[in-house]
């Protein structure tokens, strides 16, 4: 396994569920559970102190409202950790995990994305993996030039669907 | 000891030092550490398993950023625990702490104050063990109308400083 | 009765009934009525005069908008008063009765609960009365544990269901 | 008396003082002294209670952080009551005492003004009076032309200061 | 007519309209159109400038978004304008109206209610008219009574539908 | 060709035809299509660096989230560049896509409109070509005009609708 | 005169002169005066009827707080108007000033520049202009040019200060 | 060079300096250069492009305002971009830079770190880095354990200060 991802509960699975799709397609190993910091906080030590010798590269972690679970799991092991906010039902308007995994102090650094962005999570966790593995980079690499060639799709669709360009002449 | 007051920092001293000095002045026993989330977390744990048997009936933390101490500390003890939401010095406003510490998931429940507030801290746990100790309520009680006295006090010298009242005529 | 239950409207009802149902099932006894700060200020403050003499030991007010019920209880009683912010119907997204629970001057605090908390403002009732009282102490660190426990019957429908896992292999 | 200033502490006095000169300014008859809602409620309860009967027609007040004093007066008096939102010392940007005074629930309104703009609250309630009373409605009037003179001053002065100006040429 | 009510748009007759009818509970006499400052700006300047001779003596303003009409009226009349923030629908959360209505500069108040709170802007208009008139004074002072009994109705249904209350005993 | 319209993606389409529509009712010439910042960063580079020398006068580009299309194309471009902020699905709030666009540093200005608000962008390029060119100058001036018809075309209505009107009476 | 400038009161010319400094450079003529929305509405509405027919061709209108002036001049004139919203003594973080200007509603467009982004009103000022005059979109050209020609320079003097750079070796 | 530090300004390099001192501390090589989205958009360009060929594992880019570096060159590259925002002199409370950098759309993440937590940025490099060298690894892994150490001294000095602490005893 070289990405774990984790996610404060079951209720995260339909946002999380993207990074893992992602991983898959670029053909990484992953897995993925439940970890709760704050129902289940000696299982978040326990996972945070053994992730690098079970081979974990990266940690994807995502969290809602108070969201103490990636910076909590930073705080432990020394791999690169990948915060999602989530919002949850209750949150305000996002802003309590955004800035609950964003404003980590000095020392214990989580690489946010966006809110609910677990695809990017995802993608980040490739990029990484993909810098010290050609073959993986190069999959990454392609990964990027597909979004071009998709948009190059949607230039054409607009042009047929009749909409004035002339910069596509 | 009563009262455990803990903090992210020593540099949040100057700040938490309130929530002791309240203490005292109401007669409470308390201790005061550093205990931090992200740099000491198995410290934190022992901490918060401890704090029961150890006799203490609430914990005050304090912590800026994203602050993660009062919640997961809370997730482990089953003491209440007063939540400070510390402005720190690259704080955006303030509003990361006070969301960090205030939205927590259903369970665990963090008693959040005001932006700074550890003097009300301090309060609040003398409010807390004063339900239980009729002494300790009663100072509470008197605590509260002697606030009433300093308004009233202030009241007299805006008075006779000149400023029309036809109120406390 | 031991937590008077209170808010500002029948209206926040439906979130406010969660805060009785969590104190039933810990067996603690409760009320639960209407006190309007701005509709019913003199009843609100017999309310909070009343409270301790009738016994009362905690006071859970939950209140939107400009949300002053549970500030305005606290300053007239000495009793622990826990804060639920409601986002009400015409709410600015629930900022304004956070804030208006939340900011409260030095002196006077509320123990706030995040944004339409009234569970885990019943939890927190619990968890004070629970440092008094070795039965029910006991009981929030049974409920603590049972948290724990479905967050892993949650890990094991996960692997089952067929999401790699190698931290629970 | 015809306006009755009310604060909730002596330290909001440099702000609320301009509120108080500038019905001086108007010849309005006013009075100023400090109301605490939440250290005086009682002295607040019965402040609202007299206020219509001494003879007063408009309050003025002013208030910090969880700023309850407005809204809780015009929960018992039915005099206008004007609201002013003042940025203290631990404020969150000042957003908790504008929310706090202006998301009043129906039924109870409270006249709102800007962020620490006591001034303005002088001159609303000015412009309230004056709507009754034809020699002190002139004056509003007056006053609202001086200040387009003092505009026009500025224009001049510009123009002398050499910035082109073809408008007023 | 007493009351000008005017909004900026048509579409915000269905907000607005809860102004005209709790002055007509009121038996306050009123008129309601559409001035737009953005729209027909003229219209607006001769709006203002006619409205004291015309008789108002006071003016409800309502506009969303970008709402400058209450504040450009207020800067012509020297009536008492009411601004009513209205939630449109690009509106960023209801903050645009809510300061740009607000935040009025030194000189030209604008009494400004709640988001969306047209009715509050009728009361407040009605408390203003009744500083000044002995028989709509006392209907105010009734409707805040009315407010306590509706409240007090309401305990009763909680307590007849077997909420326990210790206190209404 | 005299406006060049452009979005980072088709789904943004739906907010952005209101600009092409605006600019077809003034018979002003105008291009549509898509042009990502971060899926076609080249396409976006030469499509600036190629605007003004097709004949292109002024630019609207609508981005959503971390909205950078505005602010790279009038880094290439010396043409005037008007950014439309669009709410996307996971934004927070739309505050994202405005402070994007928005806030350009020293040097690389950014005409920016309301959120979501195509239809503005549209008749702000048609002002901006109507100030070199009197017809279109004179069909911007009746555009608005017609603003204001319509306005009373409501005044009517309401009034025929029983809406008490003293001023257009 | 081909650019207008105008601000809501002197004090905000400390802001406002950097729009002018910049115009000079480009050799552009403009006027610079005070005209205030709320203490000279007159005055605002006959600088904007009369500012086409006087020659401009572009007004940049800077205020703060609740900023209605660049809308307002927006509302009557058919010119294209750049706002510049300026954080003032008492402002909200300067929120109230740029959505009082951004927020426009559909039919009256302002083109609204960064916080305190006066010089960037005229850089846009100048592209605007530039657009339809050879010589000066040159200009403007030539000043991004040189933006970019700064750029470099720092580049190298971090280069001889010895900071490692391989890119630029 | 395994790192490459970028920036939009010199005067961002106050802020950055952090995060080459940091790595620097670490042993592992990185340059250091301005590159200015907004200024130098193919110098930008070409950077993204050349950064992996040129042995670049991981690039940290950091901005203020609308800060568009990092994600313009995460669009670009294949590499691991780590964004720092900065809080710039006239920036709204850090928000714009903050949400300019974290709300990539999908297919283009940027790993957000803390507003001005330049050295977190840097560590987050360190960490990734080590995750696929064993020594660097075993570094960071040491830095987070003299984190610990640094609180315990704290821990000690507090105690010795005379603060009461019955945890540590």
């Amino acid at each position: 396994m070289h990405v774990g991802i984790i996610m404060g509960s079951d209720s995260d699975l339909s946002i999380m569920q993207a990074a893992a799709d992602v991983l898959k397609e670029f053909g990484i190993s992953y897995e993925l559970t439940v970890v709760s910091a704050h129902r289940t906080p000696l299982r978040m030590v326990e996972y945070a102190q053994k992730a690098k010798e079970r081979g974990l590269k990266v940690i994807i972690a995502g969290a809602g409202g108070a969201a103490h679970l990636p910076g909590m799991v930073a705080s432990i092991t020394s791999l690169p950790v990948i915060g999602v906010p989530i919002k949850s039902s209750n949150s305000i308007d996002g802003w309590d995990s955004v800035l609950s995994i964003l404003q980590m102090p000095n020392g214990i650094p989580v690489a946010t994305v966006a809110l609910n962005a677990a695809k990017n999570a995802g993608i980040l966790a490739a990029t990484i993996l993909g810098a010290f593995d050609e073959n993986l980079g190069n999959k990454v690499a392609t990964y990027k030039q597909n979004l071009e060639k998709e948009v190059l799709k949607k230039v054409d669709k607009l042009k047929e669907g009749g909409q004035p360009n002339g910069f596509d002449a």
